[in-house]
């Protein structure tokens, strides 16, 4: 196995902190690697202080629990380098994935200090998947956050990804594409994203396309033979004004109106993208070709989009690049995985909580779950609150929702409906959820961002949405809190 | 396939822009797909405004050149949805790479504007790679830059890489690990890193492993006797100077002496990590524990880092997770891939440019090679000049740089050695480089940093490093310059 070949990729169990395997032998070794506990995934922070992320990500983390087993090859490597003793070694020969597994649906928008994903099990396995299960729903939630943001930006008009190149790697290529079509990007020019997830493709030329031929008008003139119904001419290899828009008119008048078809769109890359695309929007219209769609690409995101259509640039759709598929403003999503629970012998459920003096790093005890609150008339999402498992979930009747940290910050809801965010998709190591396509997740998030007010989705100072805690759940977290600190 | 699988992964020839593929299906079908190119990959900045960067991810390069094939699932794809013709469909199905490829050598210093890869060969094949090459090597070359940072700041002290949670997906842990350990990272909390590319592997314990515990003694008495060798108590789960610290020296005494062994080290991941550690040090050096060792991590980078040892922290080694593995200031290494060259029928190479307003987007044309010169006495690097491929190396006589924007910028360089910088990978295809070991790279780029003066080593400002042109590849430039203008 040489990772470098990326071959035999299906099993990455490997692909996890060595001190998750320090830790699970550890667990073994004193007795307690069966203990059932839970593990909340949650993130403390919105990127770029933005108001709502969008939950990316579960498929592939179904596909990794799916394919937890350790190879003969993984067994004698940590066995002959890290002196694992035989007890261990044969615990992991013996995996079988037994853990319970809750997720928020991939598509959902999603705030600080809401479980993500919920897992259940015995610790030596929950503890084990840290690793992966974070790397996977950091990234494409990161990616579709920034996406949906982009796609705001553009009011309508397609956005397509287009960072292959400047991804942090083929994963983040691929499945950064996938995270950024679910959140609203038309489409992608990553021809292996759209083979294996069915996502519309699109790319037409390069500036190297333009240099092979002897002159410009020469090589517009070849691609338009070759695509006459998806001519897209990138006219900026020498001087838009001047020679490229002049030629691209040619080429539709000359090659492709003699054939029957019409010049689909110019794309321009470089320059001052206002003044070149009213420019050329100017010319192309006196040409009579009204019709001929304008493209733009160069370092945007949604900041760069705004201003550009707000200062009047003739632009139909936007290729975006690194800023997209890196987040480049905050390439980091902060998502943590920490214990909330254990059960005693008895099944009771323990709360567990990480005391700090720093109050964002004291998490949310017991075994959780997130009812979000809709407004009957509107259909817009009003707060979530975060209840201990099992609680009652509010039907009709007045509820009062109040700030975790600032409790005299209280409203009450009425006229509302309620649905529960989290989906059970393992039980007992067993799959029960059918993954939906990835037409209906995009669909769905799409639902999910129209559920926000606008208020919620401005780029700067966005409106903080209520995520509080249930009367019950912020109870006991506060009676451990005086405990520990009459202690 | 299924990507999200990650199986049968040898194969990434997909992984391209599809504008690669309408371009090659555009160059076969205008006749002119055999047409002999060169195209050069370089950069234009170094991310943070840094003196240099450091070349890393040819290896991944090599693979993904060896395996370009196409599967009849990858054809039946392009052909199904995206109507590619039966004579592009066949060419791809026989498809057999034919490229000269030469790479300046992992772990090497590079500067702006010189040839990292160059290409000579087909066309149509020289295009298809465009998108695989530079997701490679700017991802790799962006994380081996950061980490060099980074180590050179903890003068010493080894950094380890924690970084794959918040890692850009799966190939963005693993392959960014590796670049980091040939930037000079001690090791890797990244098993599957440790496994495929030999790296040392390093972690102990997570805030779960003390709170799973009834308290926090237990924890670490548990630890201990599991590990008694390896015991690195985590520290930070309470409270670092009035729990954590006790808990550890308690443990030290009761537990590991009794076994023969000393507490081998503590973890700090929050608060003031200035403050913290001197108080934990004198703590457990009052305690007799002079030997055991202090890393900290949160948060952490180059910064950060020579903030600390500055303050006088007592820290012995770090643990940099996000800000290394996504180089979160600046997560973009914008390497570009140009065609610089075309060859006429009689293998006459004709230089080819891209023109632009902007200075900066404006290429250096030929089929080029880069000279790095030596000062003699010092073995410190001196310049490097961007010559025409077959020029006259310089050897020994005084040599004249100068700035390729500001011409009357002029040096004369004597008492140096040369050596070329490009090495052959592929001839006509067949890979005709042996890849070195990961110590052998990791070895060589501690000696590449060392051939730099420290004033191109500065975080802030630092001196700008000579990379000049040749006066006959000046020439050369400056006359499509001109006759472009005269038209």
């Amino acid at each position: 196995m040489d990772y470098g070949m990326w071959n035999d990729r299906t099993n990455m169990s490997m692909l996890t902190d060595f001190y998750e395997l320090t830790m699970a032998n550890g667990y073994l070794d004193n007795g307690c690697g069966d203990k059932i506990v839970y593990f909340d995934m949650f993130f403390r922070n919105i990127p770029e202080n933005g108001g709502y992320a969008v939950m990316c990500g579960v498929e592939q983390v179904i596909d990794y629990l799916s394919n937890l087993t350790f190879t003969e090859e993984d067994l004698t490597f940590l066995k002959d380098n890290y002196h694992f003793n035989d007890k261990f070694i044969d615990y992991l020969r013996n995996f079988e994935f037994k853990c319970d597994v809750w997720a928020i649906p991939e598509g959902t928008v999603v705030f600080p200090g809401e479980p993500l994903i919920k897992v259940r099990g015995p610790i030596s396995q929950a503890q084990l998947m840290e690793t992966a299960l974070l790397c996977t729903i950091n990234h494409q939630t990161l990616i579709a956050t920034k996406t949906a943001r982009i796609v705001r930006a553009a009011e309508g008009r397609p956005v397509m990804e287009f960072g292959a190149r400047r991804a942090q790697g083929f994963d983040a290529s691929v499945l950064g594409a996938r995270a950024a079509y679910i959140a609203g990007a038309a489409g992608t020019s990553c021809t292996i994203c759209g083979q294996q997830f069915n996502i519309p493709l699109s790319g037409t030329m390069a500036h190297s396309w333009v240099m092979l031929f002897d002159s410009e008008f020469e090589a517009f003139k070849a691609y338009s033979k070759s695509y006459p119904k998806g001519a897209l001419l990138l006219v900026d290899t020498y001087d838009v004004l001047r020679s490229g828009i002049p030629n691209a008119i040619r080429c539709a008048k000359e090659v492709l109106e003699p054939m029957g078809e019409r010049l689909k769109g110019i794309r321009i890359d470089s320059g001052d993208l206002t003044y070149l695309t009213q420019q050329a929007r100017k010319m192309l219209d006196e040409a009579g070709l009204t019709d001929c769609k304008i493209t733009v690409s160069n370092a945007l995101d949604e900041y760069l989009i705004r201003d550009l259509i707000s200062q009047g640039a003739c632009i139909d759709s936007f290729g975006v690049g690194e800023r997209l598929i890196t987040s480049k403003a905050e390439p980091v999503f902060g998502g943590v995985y920490k214990i909330s629970a254990v059960e005693d012998e008895n099944g009771n459920i323990i709360p567990k909580m990480k005391i700090s003096d720093s109050r964002a790093k004291i998490t949310n005890p017991c075994s959780k779950e997130i009812i979000r609150f809709y407004d009957k008339s509107t259909g817009k999402a009003l707060a979530d609150v975060v209840t201990v498992a099992g609680e009652k979930v509010p039907d009709g009747e007045p509820y009062e929702i109040f700030d975790p940290n600032d409790t005299w910050k209280a409203k009450t809801l009425t006229n509302y409906e309620t649905r529960k965010l989290l989906v059970k998709i393992f039980d007992g190591g067993k799959l029960v959820y059918d993954k939906p396509s990835i037409e209906e997740v995009r669909a769905y998030c799409t639902k999910e961002i129209d559920s926000l007010w606008d208020s919620v989705k401005r780029f700067e100072n966005p409106h903080n949405y209520y995520v509080d805690l249930s009367p019950e759940l912020w109870k006991i977290k506060d009676e451990i809190l005086r405990s520990y600190r009459q202690k």
